[in-house]
Order: C-alpha cells, then sequence, then structure tokens
C-alpha cells in the first residue's frame, strides 16, 4: 500500500449519511437524548449534545444527569465500532457494510466523571482501541464546549 | 439498642415521600426516563420502569436501549447512597437529612450487560455495599418482570 | 432429567483434582501468589489466599497490596468461568473438558476496594453470573477470615 | 506565571529518588512484580517490567498473567497519584510531600485487555486526568517493547 499509515480509507457520504440517520433518527432513546454526530471517520467519531431542560441530574444546580453521560458514551462507541467495522469492509457496499451491525452487543460500559458537567453543548468522541473478530474494546471521553474533559468512559462490545 | 442488629431503623413517611418525590419529580432525566421507586430502606432501595418507544435502542428489536440501564442504574445507586446516609442520621429530622445530599457525586460507574433487555417493566435493585466517611460502594441489578437478571452494575460515590 | 432444576451436576473428582492442578501449580503467578482451591462447584469457587510478608502493599501499614486483590480476583473468575465451561459439558470426558479452556481470555475486569485488607487468611470467591456462547460475565468476592467484605470484583471473559 | 503553561515544575533529585525508593522496594509486592520506575513527572510516571518465568498465566503460552497487569497498573496509577500531589505542593519540602501519601487509597480500578502479553520487557505509563481535592482519577497503559497497547486502565483514589 502506497498511502502513508495514518492515512485511513475515507467513509463514502452514502455510508456516513445512512449511518448517521440510523444512529439519530431510528435509535429512539438517542434521538430523546438529542445526540449528533458531527465526524464519521474510521479511526473515530465526534459528535455533540446540546443542553436541555429535560437532562438535568440535579434539582438545585443546573448540571447535566450523569445517566445522561453514560448513556450517550455508551451511544458514542457503540457508532465507533460500527466505523471501525465499516473501515473494515470497504470492499463492500455501503448498504451490506450496515447489515453486519446487527450482531453488535456492549459487554460492558465503565464511566469515570470527572467534573460536573454544566454548560449548553457538550462535545463527544470515540474511538477504536482495538477491533478483534469476536471483541471491539473502546474508549470514550465527554467535554464542554470549551475542551475541558468532564467523564471518561471505556467499554467493551461483542461484534460477531 | 435492644433490637437485634439486623433490625434496620424504618424511615418516617414524611422522608421516603420527601425523598421519593425528589428523585422522581425533582430530577428532570429520572421524569424523563420514567423511573419510579417501590421501597425506599435503608438497606437498599427497589424501583421499577415501565418499558416505552421512547426508550428503545436498536431498530430492529424491541430492546431497551442499553444508556437507559446504565442511567436508571446510575440513579437507582444514588438513592441507594442516600438512604444510607439518611439511616446514619435518625436522629436528625427528615428535612436535615434531606439536607445532606448537597454534596453527593458520582466518582465512577461500570455496567456489565447480561441479556438483551425486552419486556414491558423492569425492576431495578441498589444497595449500598459499604458507606466510608468519604466513599460509598454501591452494587446494583437490572431485572425483567420475570425477576431475569439482565444486567448489573458497581458504582462509587463521594458522599462529603 | 428427573433432577430438580437447581441441584446442579457435581463434577467428577479426576476433572477437580485436574483443574485445580492446572490453577495452582501449572499457572506460575497463581503458584507465585499462593491462591489455593477449597470449593470447585459448576455454580461457584471458593479459594483462599495466605497472608506473607512479600503480598504487602503499604510500607506502613501491614496491608495486602492492592494488586494481589485484583490479581487473584482475575484468577478466580478465570476458573469459575472454567467450572461454568466444564458443567456445560458434562457428556465429555473431564480431559476432553480440559481442553476447552485454551481459548478463555479475559476482556476485562473491575475491582471496588471496600476496606483495608489485614488479615493473615483471606477467602476467594468466583461465580459466573451468565455463560453465553461468546461471552463470560462473572462476579467475584474478597473477604477477610471473619467474613467482612473487603473487595468486590466483576469480569468479563470471551469463552470461545 | 512567566513560564509556558506546558512547562510543569520538576522534581528535585531528592524527592525521585525518595518516591522511587519507596516504590520500589519499600512496597514489598512491587518489589516481588520487578516493577521499575524510569520517569517520574508531574504529568505522569513511565516505568518496566521485565518478563520471568513466575509472571506467567497460561501454562501453554508464554503470557504475562492477567493479574500481573492489573497489579502493576494499579501501582502506577497510585505513584502517578503521589507525583500529582507533590507537584501541587512544591513549596514544600520533598520528605513534607513524603508525609503527604499515607492517606491515598484506591477505590476501584478498571483493566481492559486488549492483546496477549508476550514479550522480555513492558512499559507501562500512568497520568492523573484529574486531581480533585477529594478524588484523584487515572488512566493507565500497558504496552510491549515495541509500544504496540496490550492493555489499557483507569482507577479512582481518595486522596485526603
Amino acid at each position: 500500500m502506497s498511502a502513508p499509515p495514518d492515512l485511513e480509507p475515507a467513509f463514502e457520504a452514502e455510508f456516513v449519511v445512512a449511518l448517521t440517520t440510523l444512529f439519530e433518527q431510528r435509535i429512539p432513546f438517542n434521538h430523546l437524548l438529542g445526540l449528533r454526530i458531527d465526524t464519521l471517520a474510521p479511526g473515530g467519531v465526534i459528535g455533540h449534545l446540546a443542553m436541555r431542560p429535560e437532562l438535568i441530574g440535579h434539582y438545585l444546580h443546573q448540571r447535566l444527569h450523569g445517566g445522561v453521560i453514560s448513556a450517550t458514551l455508551d451511544a458514542m462507541a457503540g457508532i465507533a465500532v460500527m466505523a471501525a467495522i465499516g473501515a473494515r469492509h470497504m470492499d463492500e457496499t455501503p448498504a451490506e457494510r450496515m447489515r453486519r451491525f446487527g450482531k453488535l452487543g456492549t459487554i460492558d460500559l465503565r464511566v469515570d466523571y470527572l467534573r460536573p458537567a454544566v454548560g449548553e453543548r457538550f462535545v463527544l468522541r470515540g474511538e477504536v482501541l482495538r477491533l478483534g473478530s469476536r471483541v471491539a474494546t473502546t474508549r470514550m471521553e465527554f467535554s464542554d464546549a470549551a475542551g475541558r474533559l468532564l467523564a471518561t468512559g471505556s467499554a467493551a462490545y461483542i461484534v460477531s
């Protein structure tokens, strides 16, 4: 392969639109949370979440509920695994790749809460540390709009 | 104290109502999820969650989103810690005890997903394994209506 | 099968000896730690560990190193998974069952430290919460000789 | 402060020697494992571990025991927290800073195992994601000599 090793294959617009639509619209709880995807690449996924009163977790402070953080980090890890699986099968059509995601399941999830989540908008990142033939291990970050790290996560997925 | 050591002090109705109302009504994200408390005792808390279309996580199957499980287990662990703190301060009025919960914060959370969460109604349990002067460690379970264990969790909290 | 559903098949002495010997003698790091198996049953495994000066983790106190706890809980979860796999294949000879353990691998591990581990002897338990066709989820406990819970753990394993 | 923000205060040799000696020599289980510190800085700690037959975890393969990985990652996180606490108190003498470490305790630990640990020498890194007044959250990595990531970890510590 003549490309530099850090140059990943880019996804076709068709695949990006299909996977983003699945994630944002056809997974009802992601839609309820308002989680949106901004960048979908083989090496990782970036999304964002807008603060809304229903997502508050503390009646005195205007803090995001910790459960919103764990739920959205889990979702980001899942779509990062889908992107990594998609990148491994670029010889297939986007539609064929989309059919591969039916077997995906979360094995477990850990979230470390670093700082109170206060703000208008939050940025989420998910990346796959290792995609094996059976298990994928992921790492996630939840930051505020200024880039301050508010929570980190890791999750394991069964992939086949 | 003449009571046997395994007989826990029971909470007054005033405290149970105040804490349940705080949890179900005044924490907006718990309200959005529809998480309800059924039993609130010093040794642990039991609640339930009704399935709703917005909580689905998989567009093909009618499965609960994994993020709903992590969010509700986190919430159950939090109220279990509040109950354990309340039980340690039964010499205070219920209102005084309620004021102790402002400093509570989740340090981290782990969830193990055992089986797909399918059903009309789910049962959640939270208990405190150890309440120290600084840290509380909790264990949680998420089951279906038939008592089948679907997920387990553990979480650590800072309490003062 | 006419036996009540909660009556587990008992292992033959040959299998118990083979698996215990593998665990205690042929896994060098378990031998270095001095981890011993006392009960090996399909539903769970119980073992113990004797305190030794080399296992201390704090130069001022005589506490067991946290890493001894995580290492032994990981090991106990692994043998609990082996027992659960063995119980599923009682139609095979003990030797055939022993050959099934080559593919086993830890996906991840979590340990919650509840209390300082001080004492002469510690008791460890491992049980499998769910053995699937691909993943096993386990729960572990680390106690002192008086039965006081010092640490808990959970771990996921790939099994095939 | 006129120094660039990424220029951390460097530790005095006296502090580096004292903390390294404590870690490698006066914590018996670290000594048993053979865990060594190579770099000790406010922003993180790097160490290494040499493979030895007693550290093997699988009788068929020459793989490091998963428990060695969890134990050494826990230890690396602990010394990274000590370094971060030390960096916050550079106005104190090295001896005064050393006395601050008595209250440190691991709350919990997670390890994700990515690849089999085979090799002659392993490299470990620990860094503090956030040092609060009560809790420190850490992230760790375990790699082979070629820099291939074999395991990652996260741990929470109580610091006062």
